[in-house]
């Protein structure tokens, strides 16, 4: 049987999602071994989208497949009693055996949240970035606009980003201003390793003023991630949602419903 | 001289406000630690509101007097070098010797955020109570506005609270509810120890439904905190601004002017 979850996580504590080396805190080992104490069975788990040390997530997805038969209801209340007080599970499903959390995955959606004034915060620390200096949050709209579509990303990839294509297709890039919160939100089919931090710290540059509006295209057309802008910091990321086809059954956004 | 900032504060990892006894971690003896080091030498501070074990501050306002002088620029990063990351100063400004932080208040804010959901979070653990019953916000803000004005507060004060006396003028107790969350957001000329607490713990069981929209208001007229409900936990209420007469010259909110 195949069971889809979402997952909840505050990214500080960890290294990241992904098991790298034995002894490093990551979420997967975290969520692994808390589903396989109510599985009563080792098994591996596959998610949406691997997140790096420090970035959150509000609804990552897993998969795992299992041989115990619980209710909805056991799966995520007996995985919340085993997790660390810093992930959660909001919801399972029973999927058809051709779900795939990662392959299947149709969206992904993900916000970067700056704090934009002239003091740090003592509050949003590990849940921001922090910029001293003015963002002109239109600007960066501006900025923003000339990146959407579908374009090669490889000015915007992590040098070590293994996937086998730069080209994605960018649905929506928009920047807003909340009082002293910078926010931009982001769906694309797929992002490219580290391509949401590097959007954020090319615009970013545009919205201090220290770059023209243009760079963003102009960096982009160049292909070349050497000539990218900075990675902006972990903390500020969260991966928000991610998109399947309707036919497996997941639940709507925000629909509360657990199981 | 005398210099008033502002302090804001992600209360999980401290005893409260106040210095109690040695060797517990305090909000208080930080800042001041903090403040001693920019000043050079020992001083001692007054606070608008003391906050209890796990209570958030986006804008506690302090006082002290010091001989040193120091640009205000200086006082604000200064202090902040000297905080730990979890407790943040976002402005100073001088004021004239009669100024008092905490008996010159006229008036204190509050939130109270609740996270209304089947499952708990792991990213809102220390910044918002989780109520997995559903809360109805319309119920709650009938049950709040019979608080509004002034009365005795005695229901609704901590047994060991130590206020003269337990009258209170409620300006406003309002309830909404954005998406997952509900908040409760309350202003009044000063609180008794617990009272914002409290009033949360009533509404909340008149918002599950366990109570009638009535029992606030028959509550405060017992004047009998034994007749009252329970105190809401501490970790979803935030100090969010005190207010001073404008002859002190203390910034705006969210003006954005840390100096």
């Amino acid at each position: 049987m195949r069971i889809a979850m979402g997952v909840e996580y505050d990214g500080s504590g960890y290294h990241g999602w992904q098991l790298q080396q034995a002894g490093v805190r990551t979420v997967q080992a975290c969520v692994e071994q808390a589903i396989c104490k109510v599985a009563d069975h080792a098994l591996g788990i596959h998610c949406a989208g691997r997140t790096d040390a420090g970035v959150h997530a509000l609804e990552q997805v897993i998969h795992f497949d299992t041989k115990a038969m619980r209710p909805l209801r056991a799966w995520v209340l007996g995985t919340n009693v085993n997790l660390p007080h810093d992930i959660s599970i909001a919801w399972a499903r029973q999927v058809s055996s051709d779900f795939h959390a990662r392959f299947g995955a149709t969206g992904r959606h993900y916000r970067y949240e700056i704090l934009n004034r002239p003091t740090r915060s003592g509050l949003h620390r590990s849940r921001a970035v922090w910029s001293h200096r003015p963002l002109d949050e239109a600007r960066m709209q501006q900025a923003a606009d000339t990146l959407v579509g579908t374009h090669d990303f490889s000015s915007y990839r992590a040098l070590a980003c293994q996937a086998k294509s730069p080209v994605r297709t960018l649905h929506y890039l928009t920047v807003r201003r909340d009082g002293e919160h910078v926010i931009i939100e982001t769906g694309a089919n797929a992002f490219l390793h580290h391509m949401v931090r590097n959007m954020a710290g090319v615009l970013m540059a545009i919205g201090r003023g220290d770059e023209d509006v243009s760079w963003a295209k102009e960096i982009l057309d160049l292909h070349d991630r050497r000539k990218g802008g900075v990675t902006a910091p972990p903390q500020g990321l969260y991966l928000t949602r991610v998109d399947y086809p309707a036919e497996f059954g997941l639940p709507l956004p925000n629909s509360g419903a657990p199981w």
